[in-house]
């Protein structure tokens, strides 16, 4: 690695912060840092510009050296031919990591940016900076408060740390993350990656004990045998995802204007990410389910599945799905199937995988769940329950995923839930709440069969795989 | 087909309705009828269900032939032993149709089940009554209120008509389609459908000049050398989505549960759907995509994107999801580049297409969308509107949009737009005041770009089929 992973730590975990060349009228970078814990300067030379600074009550000087605190990370969000001066400022200042905003350099394609990022590169390696970017949003620290955006939530200590090449999928999978209950531990954006690449961060974040899962959002990588070997080896230590953006010779051709990147082909990815033991995400709802079921899942290797809480062509649909995404569908065991049938005979139901429990009234409803969530033949849990039933009656849902939690004191198994709506725009309230109630139970929901199969499977794999099992 | 075509348009069109057997305290069928513009009648024996029939203003009878009218279409929701005697009723009362809801006969595979489900195919068919089901839900037609759910709209008079062997589904993509703006024309829920199935009705609804798109969820069929023939014509004259329920083998074992079908196996599906000039859908959400986009674009056979409104990693994303949906992503025309050159310099952004179109202004916004929209490379236009952007201010989301509707005027293209929330909950009012706007002005809406490419892949597919190209 390029950088000492000391000072890398320092850039993450800054106890003062800068922000050079910000401007009004939104000041994005300033108000994104309003939840920052320590002291934010400012660095404008712009009269214009200087008051609106002033008047949000952040320090405003007009260069780095004046700043009169040590300085841990600055942000650059200056025009490109102005970037390198004020990175000789930083350096000179000794601050340990910049996040730079400006764009414009091997990415545009032209002479004058490539010239520039070269410079830039060279600064950085040359004084051992920390330098996200050039063209990136740089570091989101939930912990500390530094933001990227000013939507962003803070105060959390999760375990997931997200790599990404991408400031849009680094926020957006930021976003998706809290809104699936998943807590972040930082969010490194890095854009074209002159210094410290993919593998780089990978590297760090192998041993930093605070994260527990790493996803990944890449475009391109320095050097496609040396990230495979670091990717094998951290996987062994802690799941890690790879989404890869520029699938496809179009995808490709947007990575190469979006971050310079020049992409392998998606067989050698794919090749790469199956022999490394990571995990495949396709896109931001695919990296955003596996994380949710990643977080919250115990480890498992078994691909039979119990599914319920569908009516007839519901039950059709979930074993479809659920076959699709390579896990089976077994018959219950005969003991199970004699212990239903008396019980079915009396409701007229499906009971052979999936139970349809359509009409089923609340005494037959707690013996079949548990008949069937304890059954040897299925080795995890997939339940429906529908938004419809909650506005009916809030009570009447409340009951039903009051039952399936239940089953979590005695049964060992990875539990899901699908909360699927037809109408998600009157249903929102609904899913909302019933979605809060299995969260809080460590249960994680999805919206589609088809998104909890393949999310499922995608956990299940990665223990598979690393228990040595096919 | 084994009924008269006249009396298969009586029984859907009816001008009096009877419940049979309906229960308290929910009274579901008899409450959803409420909106039927005809009468209704009850036929219920026992004394504890009559007060609350009669509470709800609907008059009683012991029996079908004391009904002083005539009855068009009858709901039959009694014990499956005592649904031989009822139906004899109906045929001497002379009723059109009926909607068998009592399940319990083939599908539940016992001897009984079997007979009796013989017992009621024999009279049905001697009789030429219009049998929907058993086991099914039956008939919906929101035009005349006659409905199998209290939540379903009425009133509307649209050209989609959904055939289904699965209740639930019926409803579900009934409710799908209006929460998408999408009208329906009719909705048969058939389930076993012993009499009448896939083909008929198929048949029975390409002569109908009311039903423009048909959209059909089939488990099994009786003959699959005379549906495909059948399939291939009536695609000439309308379009026809396929959602086949039981894709795998799992899913198989559970249609012989459901509907008692035994379905052929899903290649010989797909080449049946195929070489037929219908439409796949894989899903509920996949069959509800493809429905909005039949109806709101014109038909086109070009397969080459325009794609914009995101940043850069969301340019790369959009890319990848519509070349893996077989859509074309070709860089503009040289001219396009020139004219979007010299205005991107000063934006400092990709516009290749994808055009990243994420910082500009309003006056560089509409120069760029009309030079993109224009281009001769492309034949399909896909534009992202960002709920944050609707967060921050709804006016300037408005705006945007009105850009994008805008060139509906000029360019004769079909149009698609994305939606994508990174916080469905949060962003539920902004997403769903945006796809108003843009559903107004005919331009569907998608949640993700793999949804809606794989929807313009499936209208574009249908059209090129049917003028020979491929």
């Amino acid at each position: 690695m390029a950088v000492d992973t000391a000072r890398i730590t320092q850039a993450l975990n800054p106890r003062n912060v800068a922000v050079i060349g910000d401007k009004g009228p939104a000041y994005q970078w300033l108000n994104s840092m309003k939840t920052f814990q320590g002291k934010v300067f400012s660095v404008q030379l712009d009269p214009k510009e200087i008051p609106g600074i002033e008047a949000m009550g952040v320090p405003n000087f007009s260069s780095m050296v004046d700043i009169p605190d040590d300085v841990d990370y600055a942000v650059i969000a200056v025009p490109r031919r102005v970037a390198p001066i004020v990175l000789k400022d930083c350096i000179a200042k000794g601050v340990a990591g910049v996040g730079m905003f400006t764009s414009g350099f091997a990415e545009s394609g032209s002479e004058e940016g490539t010239a520039l990022q070269e410079t830039i590169t060279q600064m950085a390696r040359d004084s051992g900076l920390v330098l996200l970017g050039p063209n990136c949003m740089g570091l989101y620290n939930p912990k500390l408060g530094v933001r990227f955006g000013a939507d962003q939530p803070t105060g959390d200590d999760g375990g997931v740390t997200v790599i990404s090449q991408s400031g849009g999928h680094a926020g957006g999978l930021a976003s998706t993350a809290y809104a699936n209950g998943v807590e972040l531990r930082v969010v490194v954006s890095f854009g074209n990656g002159v210094v410290l690449e993919n593998e780089d961060w990978l590297e760090y974040f192998a041993q930093d004990d605070g994260t527990k899962i790493i996803a990944m959002y890449i475009e391109g990588i320095r050097d496609g045998r040396s990230f495979f070997r670091r990717l094998r080896e951290v996987t062994k230590i802690k799941p890690v995802l790879v989404w890869k953006g520029g699938q496809t010779e179009a995808g490709k051709r947007a990575t190469s204007s979006h971050t310079g990147s020049i992409g392998e082909s998606m067989d050698t990815w794919d090749a790469v990410i199956r022999q490394a033991g990571a995990i495949r995400a396709d896109n931001l709802e695919d990296a955003s389910d596996t994380l949710k079921a990643l977080a919250s899942l115990p480890p498992f290797t078994g691909l039979n599945a119990g599914l319920t809480g569908g009516t007839g062509g519901q039950s059709v649909s979930m074993t479809d799905a659920f076959s699709k995404a390579g896990l089976g569908v077994p018959l219950l065991t005969q003991d199970s199937l004699d212990r239903l049938g008396e019980i079915m005979q009396v409701v007229g139901a499906s009971y052979y995988n999936p139970i349809d429990i359509g009409g089923i009234n609340r005494e037959h409803f707690g013996t079949i769940l548990d008949i069937w969530a304890h059954d040897s033949n299925v080795d995890s849990l997939m339940m429906q329950f529908s938004p419809q039933v909650f506005r009916r009656s809030p009570e009447a849902a409340e009951e039903q995923i009051g039952e399936y939690i239940g089953l979590k004191a005695t049964v060992g198994k990875p539990m899901v839930a699908v909360l699927h709506s037809t109408n998600p725009y009157a249903d929102s309230e609904a899913v909302h709440t019933m979605d809060g109630w299995l969260r809080a139970a460590g249960i994680p929901t999805f919206p589609t069969y088809e998104r909890a199969a393949r999310s499922l499977r995608k956990v299940a794999d990665y223990h598979r795989f690393h228990a040595g099992i096919e």
